[in-house]
């Protein structure tokens, strides 16, 4: 059995938690936390330790799977792990992969253990869509949609306008952007054209309603590059309708092939998830095997999904996935 | 740049040419056939020598992609071929992968070559993503679906029919049957309930149309299982609408994850090509620069697209890749 540790415990370890259930070779072992570990209450009932102590249970965990945020929690934590532990993150700030990866690269080497960064599914399995197709469709272009789905990030900042008490907002594509591009024309998109966005928005008794929605969809960086509609609703209603972490999109590439590039080609891959951490945690777990079965090998140091075979996620043998699914 | 050589000279080998040409690191440096070389004319120019001679052009091949047919070509041809030369193949009788697959990986561990089998789209990146799929997941069913496009197989069968002529056979996956799989029920499907099959045929001059057609409906293991649609046209009908080879599909996984497994999600693949053989060759391109790579760093026996991370897929550097793409 594969000991699975976690580091946090938010919506992603929970994930984490029950997609473990769902694989036979694997454990939840322990959880470390910075809260109080008696306040902490774990779906699989495995034993929760203060993070602080996370060194004394070396040995009760093969793969630690650190479940903090990309903004502050991963860019520190990771490197630090990874010089103890097998670690598996989900840092989803793009821009700052290289330098995370170098980081995690150095501490993961020096350990001689495998750290395996921005895994999930963007980062993660649109990443390895992306590189896929372009490998494959080289006079092609590639594009991806998200949603219709939740960004906790939108929600979050429609929550800090003033007379908002609660907030839900979804990223939806725009139809006619996908059959643009699924025509294989290979349009240029600008923001605007390619996603909307929708809010369901609780406000404050007696709010100036005009004036919240005009901070809305003018708020910069968030809303000002997109058509965005705003609801107003009651709390019961934002509880009842809204509660689900929905999420998805698409990630397409087409291209030419042919003497004369006559032959269009249209590669489509999408996702649509009732819940977006556990869907991430299940892409998680997976890369988690294969960061403690890569290790078993002797190697070591930072992987992404572009780095691993495919093979290394399943639990079966390579001549069973050839039988059963080449 | 590598130097790739062609196995056979068919509708894949000039596939492979017309790729190649998309990429700048690899060139087609000869080809090798049965026929008498003098009568073929390479799209690419690539020298044309007997198969016979081919152990004399060692040093002019990096990788052979061997471009024979499934049947009875490739079982003998790559794994004699491995014994030489770094071997990339189609081959997609999927029952028979297993000992095709010990064959080739016999010959190649002998040679220290990489002999890369089954490789295009099914087997090759449909069963990618079955595999991906049910890795992330393992609650859930997969289900794939052929077409719209042309069954060269079928349209051989309709051919071979007394009073047939000419014929075109399309395979047509079921709408109904997408939308169900789509809902997350994993519904149970029979043959008859996921495909159509529509036939083009031209018949000569008198024939019994309704025998031909009797015979086309309910030719054992091709047709009987369908429901099937035939369509008599003039040969001039059958050049002028039908004389593309477009093909496609799709590979969806559905599955529940959630601590009560409440939630559902859905992974959708898809292809929709105007050139089934040119994309199988871009497929098989991509898989030969990996074939080099592996090969360079000292590996050798035999793989599958399960067995190749997707780095050794591209021309890019990993740095570059997780700057662009992840």
């Amino acid at each position: 059995m594969i000991k699975i540790g976690l580091h946090g415990y938010g919506n992603i370890a929970r994930g984490v938690e029950c997609a473990v259930k769902q694989n036979d070779d694997m454990v939840v072992s322990c959880v470390f936390t910075r809260r109080d570990p008696g306040a902490v209450k774990t779906i699989s009932g495995a034993p929760v330790y203060r993070t602080d102590d996370i060194l004394n249970h070396k040995d009760d965990v093969d793969v630690l799977i650190m479940c903090g945020g990309s903004a502050t929690d991963l860019p520190e934590q990771t490197p630090a792990m990874a010089k103890y532990f097998n670690v598996v993150d989900s840092f989803d700030t793009h821009k700052k992969i290289p330098e995370h990866f170098a980081n995690v690269d150095a501490a993961a080497k020096e350990s001689g253990k495998i750290g395996i960064i921005s895994v999930g599914w963007d980062p993660g399995m649109f990443s390895l869509n992306r590189l896929y197709g372009s490998c494959i469709l080289k006079d092609g272009a590639d594009y991806t949609f998200w949603g219709k789905g939740v960004s906790q990030g939108h929600s979050d900042a429609i929550r800090r306008v003033d007379g908002v008490i609660d907030a839900r907002q979804y990223t939806i594509p725009v139809e006619e952007a996908l059959d643009a591009v699924r025509s294989g024309s290979q349009p240029e998109l600008t923001t605007r054209e390619k996603h909307t966005r929708e809010c369901f928005v609780v406000a404050e008794e007696g709010a100036d309603l005009k004036r919240i929605e005009n901070d809305i969809v003018t708020m910069k960086n968030y809303f000002d590059e997109y058509d965005t509609t705003v609801h107003f609703i009651s709390q019961e209603e934002l509880d009842r309708d809204h509660k689900g972490i929905p999420h998805g999109g698409f990630v397409i590439r087409t291209g030419k092939t042919g003497q004369n590039l006559e032959h269009n080609n249209v590669i489509e891959y999408s996702l649509k998830l009732d819940s977006n951490p556990e869907f991430t945690s299940c892409v998680i777990v997976a890369y988690a095997r294969a960061a403690y079965r890569l290790n078993k090998e002797g190697l070591s140091g930072c992987k992404t999904v572009f780095d691993i075979a495919p093979a290394y996620l399943s639990d079966k043998s390579g001549e069973e996935l050839r039988k059963a699914m080449l």
